[in-house]
């Protein structure tokens, strides 16, 4: 990359000319630099004060590193092309640059996609390969050659190569010498090896500089150039060499996460395994709510149905009680989205201080607390489609008509009897539902990545605290209203156990109310200075000093 | 950073040599460079060829600036570091340059978090404080030194404490001369001082370069590591300050934005406190429209029916009032996004030119249209739920009871009358509602950043503009439809007002008939014309000449 | 940028130095680049300790490449702006080093907006114009000068003219030389000229730098600042010249994407042209099997329901019918997703390889899937809704009620009978179908590029695969409950046709044994091993060697 900043400063005619002088140094080597720099400084004058300023060009002693160094590179390249029949140098005489030029070990899918990619994004590529001839098709501007030359002629080398296959790379440590080499394997599994596959490279070829990356990128992406803003993690000892490779992935349209040394590589390599790590615990909660209340309702509902009534209503199963467990996971999981936050309030409120870190089951807590609310969602949902699915159900439409024969039966002279009540309450529960599911979906989608970043603090905050309460209220609300005065009714409690919308009331009940207790001014205020940093036991004196200050 | 480039292409040992050189220069100093350069030049060259080289080496007199700005930013934190026990330099020879040391003023949550993200992309930190001994946890890894220290050891310091206690920076703005600030504070509220507080940093610290930035970023995010593509604004009147801040932010993941000078700081600093500024208008509007028409359904219906005919329907408000109002808002809404589009056209057709600005109230309607079109879709969305969970409702299901009993009273023995034209009038309500409800939720798609983000130019203009209008044409005849013949009935005009689906009819008619206008051939012609460049009262030479050429 | 990277280092005051002594050089013009390299080489001592050096300053023969470069462009900067008065160099003497100066040809919409844009990021700006004092309302802060003058004073030109008017540019050639200059056309149509833009303008201005590129920013997303991770493409011949516009691009906040060389130009010319390129084949699949569903169900259920009962239904077209069209179409789209993945699987145990390309059909196949599926989510999202809306349709009240009276008739007395069968059947049929879609929409979700974009490969794999299979298993078994025992009847066979839910399982039944097949261990272990690089006709040696080393 570097070198070429000096040289595509030059038009092609001094270009040509600078090559000529790298490639064949006059003996007085160290006059050389006061040439290039000469040319450098005249690259826009017009080519006839060029050449006046050339002849009238004396020795001076002068001399500059930048073009020494390029000239260094340059002539490496050149030096190591040669076997290939200096055929890479003409190019630099063209219209720009020459393009740096990336090594690939490894002539697989992924070494084949990512040479496709590199080809595209402007760079040349060579692959190094066992058997240069006869390793399948290449993507159509590649070069082919042993892995000693291809790696000889590049600087940046990418080992796309199994881990099992990594010891001809110590073999040929001299030629690795200085080289940055890209590490993208993956493994099959987490912890089939005590060592980082980057960091037994870097142990067979010590003087090369192993960089850790790119690994979660997929053959299929890379063919397919699904790579813009694609997150990747690099992690190595040598910051120099992980610029480059930055530096070069962010030309591919990805974007760069360093992860600091090698010794990451662990992590770098297991990302690709990780199979939703964040997701695990509310799943897991979602399944045991579920799995309970599945259970209490076929024993409280069907079975209670089936042995005291002797009836069979086990098809409820499909729909009634799927729509009877999901909206009860849903606001309990809702519920535990909130309730974290309100303990940890008074956990700060107890202790005085901001400043001790919240038990470990509560920190775990607050992290899975987007989860935990992406599911209830979920569950949300569901509750929703079920609930519009009702009117169109076989055995709803037999009550419906069950129901107008009796009407029929007792008597077809008066007209129905409309119950405002009953009118009132079931709306109320619907429009209570609908608003709440509502602000449900708004919250959901400021959970999109593409979303929530646009918004600034104070907006993520007034939807994710003001809504989301006002959600969790709306939820609660048309819970009770669903549950109204069953509780008075004997016949509620089945073989003496409460109904499931008693059960599922409780914890949202518990987050509202200690959120209460949280925002009366005689305890939010408090609360308010410790979260800017007060702290109750420190000496008075100290506090002013010291910790108000910082943010 | 600069600095590292070329240390970096030295091995380690090359490294220490010049590294021992730079720090202890020999008596003539004017050939340090030309030795570096030697060794620069041979960096690649095998050990044996450069100790040769070496023993040869003759003092020559040549210079070069890198390596010299270089040694002495080397220098001076060696310097500093002394106090340390020069405790970082000896890492300067392991196997990569050292990573850039940053500075941290405040231990707050903010300067922990920050101070953890910047150790993790491999910076090295160090946090000044005014208790160096007593600040409480700080990340693995950070080192902690008074202010003083810290501040001569980095070139970039972070000010993480409250605007109140800057002072203290301006007793020591001899060691902050010629360091990059970078002011991440926020304030309570808008407009608590007259002055941004980067402004009064820099006043108070003149000779150092202040960036204003990174203060969208809570501690939550950075410890959390939720910073990739998060945009981040920055300004300030030093370009290479702005520079390396930017820079380091590009490492840290996070996408930036220059805002120019520091008289941006203000804009920068209210950035985290303002609320959907965009969105006010457009809930105003969305506001105003509801409660108008909310009152207007309340007298209407409700209170008409209780005044007329002494019923009490007031359940209603929960469901059917609240399934009247969304579809009507949503519609005019939705029609409110598409007419100054309409009016900007008519406006530049009778204007002959589009070279001169539209008045305001039409340039702020225009840049509103994204939010006016997404609240529509919300209560599009909430029309939608309402009217599916009809069948669901008290009041509907006795309305089917009492219609069957109607119906038995009247006779049992005729097959019951189909009305063909009701059939098909409900079924195309529905229909049509349905297919604008999915051409709207396709347009909201596309509204998501990550989506509209991946179409072309043209993607997204027949998106918003021939699928919008689509929308708004099919959403426009369900009303039509709605609406069918009751402007002909009496019993329509309760208390001599037009019914709500009359009312909301206008406004999208109107935008309709607008566009229908604009895309006639005959007026379509001369405003793409105007579109182009072309002006009506211009002389025709100058038109062909100099208009028609820019894009 | 680069020429800022000294001055940048500077303070105030030796910056006005440096550049009076580029300004005015002394006699000596050897000389002058030593003073500068001590003037930098101190520019962090004191004041007094610099006047000290400068006082026993010797002219020693000392000479630096870079702030030569520097003083000539400054120089360079300096003469060209003599004729416009020198107002630009005093902006240098203020506090900080003076932003790039960009120059942009044409003040249409494009040319302010951009001009704008480029201003709030920092740059100045000065336009070319033909007319320069009658060009209309420009950016505050930006000049006006000839297209010579502009041209003059920067070294990247942005050209935001038609291509029609390009010739001027061939006339002022000289002063383009060795100037970047970025083409931002674009047509109107495709394939409107031979030549792409950009080429054409290169092969004009030879000896200029042209870039292809920023032709996807509309004026209207530049003047309103929507540019945050917006992907550019960016093509030309001059990687020096690229590399400066985008790194001008990235501080705008663009993503850029290098697309090669200037041969990929009308690519990307033609890239705003198009209109979903990538959604054309899918779509012609959905419409044609939409279009032929349409019919064969009018003929089979309108037509044969008139013909042979004499009955008009033809109401059932506007929802019964579009009912029935979109899950069967759904359900065949989703199919076709997972079918070409099950063929390639057999393809590669047939031939024993996966080195040999796939059939060209079935690689764009394969390159569809995914509009293939999010095609299916809208249909399936249609027949949700239209399923939800049936009990809400006069139609499907007036079979309630009529079905009621037919009770009424039979008899008033006995219980009406309730078939638990026909709940079980139809509450199934809803649950599968409520799941089916609800997978499908998480399905969907994972589709959206912010989201997808964090998962990791094996998350990725495993919602589009474990999950997806999962939703066409769950779908297909929602249609086989639907289709029931209806095989078995002899109406369903209308004038000897198939029902719709026969033709549409065949699809996805076959995908589903298929799959079936490949997991089968059996066949799954070849598979799995060709996969990972074995070959069946490959010399065994060969094969441990060469082909399984590669990923």
């Amino acid at each position: 990359m570097k070198y070429q900043h000096v040289v595509a400063l030059l038009d092609p005619l001094s270009n040509h000319r600078v090559i000529t002088l790298l490639q064949y140094p006059p003996t007085q080597g160290k006059y050389i630099a006061h040439k290039v720099l000469l040319l450098l400084r005249h690259y826009s004058l017009s080519d006839a004060e060029r050449a006046e300023e050339l002849a009238g060009l004396a020795n001076s002693p002068l001399l500059d590193y930048r073009s020494r160094a390029e000239e260094h590179v340059e002539k490496e390249i050149s030096e190591n092309m040669k076997a290939e029949g200096v055929m890479l140098h003409p190019l630099a005489l063209g219209d720009g640059p020459e393009p740096e030029l990336m090594c690939i070990f490894g002539t697989g899918d992924l070494g084949r996609s990512l040479g496709l990619r590199l080809l595209q994004s402007g760079y040349r590529v060579v692959y190094g390969s066992r058997r240069p001839h006869s390793c399948g098709p290449l993507p159509e501007g590649a070069q082919v050659m042993t892995h000693e030359e291809s790696a000889r002629s590049a600087k940046m080398i990418f080992v796309c190569v199994h881990r099992e296959h990594y010891e001809f790379l110590e073999k040929m440590a001299p030629q690795l010498e200085r080289k940055v080499l890209v590490d993208l394997s993956n493994n099959l599994k987490k912890d089939m090896y005590m060592e980082a596959n980057a960091v037994y490279l870097q142990r067979l070829v010590p003087k090369a500089a192993v960089v850790k990356g790119l690994n979660t990128l997929s053959a299929w992406a890379l063919q397919n150039g699904l790579l813009a803003g694609r997150q990747v993690y690099l992690c190595g000892n040598n910051g120099e060499a992980k610029r480059d490779v930055a530096e070069m992935a962010t030309k591919l349209g990805l974007t760069v996460v360093d992860k600091g040394s090698l010794s990451a590589a662990k992590e770098v390599e297991d990302f690709p395994l990780q199979l939703f790590p964040e997701w695990r615990m509310p799943l897991y909660v979602a399944f045991g709510l579920s799995a309970f209340f599945f259970l209490y309702l076929v024993i409280r509902d069907i079975i209670y149905a089936y042995v005291e009534n002797d009836e069979d209503i086990s098809y409820r199963i499909m729909i009634s009680l799927a729509n009877k467990i999901t909206p009860v996971v849903s606001l309990i999981m809702l519920s535990l989205c909130y309730l974290p936050g309100a303990i940890a309030g008074f956990l700060q409120l107890y202790r005085g201080t901001k400043y001790r870190r919240f038990p470990n089951w509560l920190d775990r807590w607050m992290l899975c607390r987007k989860q935990l609310g992406l599911l209830a969602l979920g569950f949300a949902l569901l509750h929703a489609i079920y609930t519009l699915i009702i009117p169109a159900r076989y055995s709803d439409r037999q009550r419906v008509i069950s129901s107008v024969l009796n009407e029929v039966k007792k008597n077809t002279t008066t007209p129905l009897y409309f119950d405002n009540t009953s009118a009132w309450r079931t709306d109320s529960l619907y429009a209570l539902g609908i608003l709440g599911f509502f602000l449900f979906v708004l919250l959901g989608l400021t959970s999109l990545p593409s979303v929530g970043g646009t918004l600034s603090w104070r907006e993520f905050s007034f939807v994710q605290s003001t809504l989301g309460y006002l959600t969790l209220f709306l939820s609660t609300a048309h819970c009770y209203i669903y549950a109204w005065d069953r509780f008075l009714r004997k016949s509620t409690y089945k073989w003496y156990t409460p109904p499931d919308s008693m059960l599922c009331l409780i914890v949202p009940s518990v987050t509202l109310v200690l959120k209460l207790i949280l925002v009366l001014p005689c305890v939010n205020r408090p609360l308010m200075r410790i979260r800017q940093g007060w702290e109750r036991n420190r000496p008075k004196d100290e506090m002013g000093e010291l910790k108000a200050t910082n943010m």
